[in-house]
């Protein structure tokens, strides 16, 4: 079912049909627009709060700028569904995250518009600045580049980074800041409460009264931008404004708050910081979630992503379950956590950001004085947990996969070179799904296993998890324990915790010809795969490595003194990952096989279901019966 | 020589020492400390001006800290020298950065005194604030941590990402802002102006004096802490400084500027500051190589460590050089980017903080608006890259390879999946040399190869860096070149530039029985080991893989067509890199060889001359013939 779009949208198909509506329409169109995200996301799914809460920051921009010449970068990306179909994407956004179709974030591929890729935070004013420097070098003097960036991703360091290079600058930067208090979860931090207390200081109020009255004169009298702008400096200068804000202690030009919401006066006001030069910041306050009373008034959180629900009631559909469920892996490691920080009063919890995505929010509530939501900010995250761990602690630092890349360094530098035991939990590892390939965690066997003293594990169902999380509690250095988005398959997951020895596999299944080698959940679709050859009178031998790192020898040496053709599977870049650690302990042992390596091969994949791109890779359970079979019909080796 | 330190000093095995002295004996303490270290440095080399800039900080700390019960961190720990010297190994000092010697960085195996082990920047905060959570929790209400911040180390992300959790942490916290506006270069940014700004500010001067006077009292006449605090409070908020000043804003206490070589007054103000509870930050205002009338006065980055000096005249010495040397790749590369910017008006360059460490400085004198130094801001220098490249330019970034780690998710998500044309240059890639474990470059391989589109690339010489960096400003896409510290092969090396075919080897010796397949500058190893075997009538190939991503697969095809005995040669992680890169292609096009890797094993590698480390692995040229001779007795397998 496509939605059909109200009157005035159904015109829109690029900005400039937007420039020609009378600025009296832009109220309806804003309404318009978000009733048309409302139908889609109702029944479609996908991101939803945030795009609602811009939607008149979306219209404004495209209203005053001139994209796709102007640069629009949004930050994260989740607020960006009313840019997507302000710019051409109305008719396709029924695809939205759905394989093949339109990405849920920006992309470079799918449009001129899409000034930047983003899907991680904090990224959108170094990216704009890049661009505004570039223009300057140009000589681009007119062209405008803009950064919407949530105070939640404020809090991420690099857009400090950007902050303190752009106060130098001297770049046509416009910095939206679009403040909410939310990230995906409620935003945390002293940036937030500082924020909140210039929203609702008097001083502010009255220098911005000011400063918005000069601007208004300027804009409705024609008066030189030379002259107002040197008035507005003295108002701010005389008001101690100068110094007395974080954004213009970093010689930002700080603008606001302003009503995010009225969609006139941010038009008049991007229309006058267009034309006042130098690097600036727009201090918009908007409600996450506005205009759709349930999610206006309701959990914040919970109406990030809702999934399918009914628009007319705001009732959240859920899957009939008949049968008991598995478990998410998410809800296992919150849960089993718990358990372990009951029996062991060392252990505590980090998170940057993502309490509800990692399930870390159950120990929050259960053991608020252990479990600690740092904001967006995993490099802090990670030597946080390394500072915790220097006195005893056992930090369980959970980080996605995708955004351990952000902490890299501090994995190596502050917990690995230290040998300390902080317990590095890789969520959403392998695909990612939906999200697509910002948030594929594809690369984390080849950057983790590099580095020494770091134990790299990944468990085939939520008894292996719960062992490894137990295990991890009782070694002295850095685990790591990666595992994917979603359910596993123990229906009875809450099975007693046993430490595993470091590096110990285990069979799955005898037999012969041909050995499987997995890593972590992937493994489950090996045993399918077995199960259909079996229907053939195919007989492979499964083996569940369990660690990455170290491998386990004997185990090896079993496998490689009795097969000459081993298929390995990992849901993971095969370049530097679990099949290359295998292949390199065969020929540093001087075996000789034939070894067929499954896994993410090296190029982007993009997004769909988790079950589609592994179809895609060749390591669906069909995918494995074919490598199977045909390395079978291979001739074997003298 | 051991030097002699002077009387005072000469009691001082620990800290305990320290705090018998009366304070009278402070200032003559500074004298012989700052002394010892001009000794020591002058004929042993080492970084020098950070550590005489915090001589007395440095004693002050330890005369009020109950080390190591208290905890202390310095970040970066350049400077920790002096704390070096108080805390037991001054008598192991003439060793610092020596094989087998002292590490010249706070390392945690080496004193119990060093409670987190440094090199990188910008993470002190976070460990300190880890360590002050711990202690929160296990109610340790006495217990001091203490973390010590450049200015420069203050623009890295990630020391606001701590600030921003310290602020709402409600723990014994005190960050010492040591701000002599430098990093190892000037430091730049909008944070150093600002922070000159609050340091010449009439109005934080008369609130300084303000608190100041308070804490006096607080201190002379025992007043109640509460009391003096809230007194404090009233005195800061009636001066609008509670809004006013950066720090404050992110819910930190704010005292200073102090001057920083007072140590009888910072005695004092850590005192006052032990006793009051919550995060705070004391601004101290230092110079860089103070009290060393050259260092002090002179270029104060050629003073950072600046090598071995006649510490009477000043006069830094040279080594004499009879015959013309080889170049620095360092300096290859600058000179070569001012060549291609020259001709092609897309080419800029950008560098976080390392305009002289890379060379980058070349290009900024001559071409100041195209050459970009963004502070120590890695993540922001590879997207800020980004951002120029969408508009066309075709930036050279310049990071050390293990600073790279610091910038891994932007070169995954903002660089490589668009598919930019960003042309990252690892400088430092291999072992550092004297810097150590922090320091070496031995991960970029396996953590580059991984990545989807990057091009891997790594010159044996100068013709090959030149040639590299001319193809990559030919290709659209990422391109990463890798370069080891330290000279070359080619003192005539300004060849003319051609364009290398992507992913072509070459090969450097025809030979027989065994193929030694190298990458990057560690081929020039392979020449020597190659020429020692030939005296015993030895007779290996020799090919320079040039590109670990894409491979030469018709090069391959050749070796393992006709060498059953090969040895992979790569300064770097064995675990997934270049070897295991060809291990993997000759599994996948089932050939079946004898492969011998060489390279950086998994373990950590300590500090020492970067051949001494190789001799240590087993990859010098003596090894490499060693390995040779061994791989040509094993039999040859059916």
């Amino acid at each position: 079912m496509i939605i059909t779009p109200g009157k005035l949208l159904a015109q829109i198909d690029s900005p400039k049909d937007l420039k020609k509506l009378p600025k009296e329409k832009l109220v309806q169109l804003c309404e318009e627009l978000r009733q048309f995200i409302i139908d889609n996301v109702s029944i479609y799914g996908g991101h939803f709060g945030a795009s609602l809460g811009v939607v008149e920051l979306t219209v404004a921009l495209h209203y005053v700028l001139n994209a796709p010449e102007d640069q629009l970068v949004w930050d994260v990306g989740h607020q960006a569904y009313g840019h997507k179909i302000l710019t051409g994407r109305k008719n396709s956004f029924h695809t939205n995250r759905l394989y093949g179709g339109l990405s849920g974030f920006p992309k470079r591929k799918e449009s001129e518009y899409d000034a930047f890729g983003v899907g991680h935070s904090s990224t959108s004013i170094s990216a704009a600045l890049g661009m505004a420097v570039a223009s300057k070098y140009k000589g681009e003097k007119q062209k405008q580049h803009v950064a919407v960036i949530g105070d939640g991703s404020m809090t991420g360091g690099m857009a400090f980074e950007a902050m303190n290079h752009a106060g130098v600058s001297d770049t046509n930067l416009i910095i939206i800041l679009n403040d909410n208090c939310m990230s995906i979860d409620p935003n945390v931090g002293a940036l937030k409460d500082y924020l909140t207390d210039i929203t609702t200081s008097h001083t502010y109020n009255k220098v911005k009264d000011e400063v918005w009255n000069l601007l208004g004169k300027f804009s409705k009298f024609g008066t030189s931008a030379q002259e107002v702008i040197s008035k507005v400096e003295g108002a701010i200068k005389s008001a101690v404004l100068k110094q007395s804000n974080l954004f213009e202690s970093l010689n930002l030009r700080y603008f606001g708050p302003v009503d995010g919401h009225d969609v006139n006066h941010l038009a008049e006001i991007l229309e006058d910081l267009k034309h006042i030069p130098g690097p600036k910041i727009l201090h918009c306050v908007t409600v996450k979630g506005k205009g759709y009373a349930p999610a206006e008034n309701g959990n914040k959180t919970t109406w990030h992503a809702p999934g399918l629900f009914d628009k007319v009631t705001g009732e959240i559909y859920k899957k009939v379950q008949t049968i008991p469920q598995a478990p998410k892996y998410q809800d296992v490691f919150g849960h089993t956590l718990v358990e372990l920080a009951k029996e062991n009063a060392k252990v505590m919890g980090v998170t940057p950001a993502m309490p509800s995505g990692s399930s870390l929010n159950i120990m929050m509530e259960a053991m608020p004085d252990r479990a600690f939501d740092v904001g967006i900010a995993e490099q802090h995250a990670v030597t946080f947990s390394a500072g915790l761990a220097t006195q005893g602690m056992i930090p369980f630092c959970n980080i996605y996969s995708s955004f351990m890349q952000r902490a890299y360094d501090q994995v190596v530098h502050d917990v690995a070179l230290q040998n300390l035991q902080v317990v590095l939990c890789l969520d959403r590892a392998g695909f990612a799904g939906a999200d697509g390939p910002t948030h594929h965690g594809a690369y984390d066997i080849p950057y983790f296993r590099c580095i020494p003293n770091m134990v790299v594990s990944a468990p085939m169902n939520e008894e292996e998890l719960r062992n490894l999380m137990y295990t991890a509690t009782q070694y002295q250095g850095p685990f790591s324990i990666r595992y994917p988005r979603g359910q596993g398959v123990m229906p009875e997951w809450r099975t007693p915790m046993r430490e595993v020895p470091i590096g110990q596999g285990r069979i799955v299944k005898e037999g012969d010809e041909v050995a499987i080698l997995t890593i972590g959940h992937i493994g489950n679709y090996a045993v399918e795969a077995c199960e259909m050859l079996a229907k053939d009178g195919l007989n492979p031998a499964h083996y569940d490595l369990r660690f990455v790192k170290p491998l386990d020898g004997d185990l090896l040496h079993e496998v490689f003194g009795k097969f000459k053709k081993v298929i390995t599977i990992e849901d993971g870049a095969l370049m530097g990952g679990f099949g290359s650690a295998v292949v390199e302990w065969m020929i540093d042992q001087d075996y000789s096989a034939q070894v067929k390596r499954l896994g993410i091969p090296d190029r982007v994949v993009e997004h769909g279901d988790q079950i589609e791109l592994h179809r895609e890779c060749g390591f669906d359970p069909e995918g494995i019966a074919h490598a199977v079979r045909e390395i079978i019909t291979l001739e074997v080796k003298a």
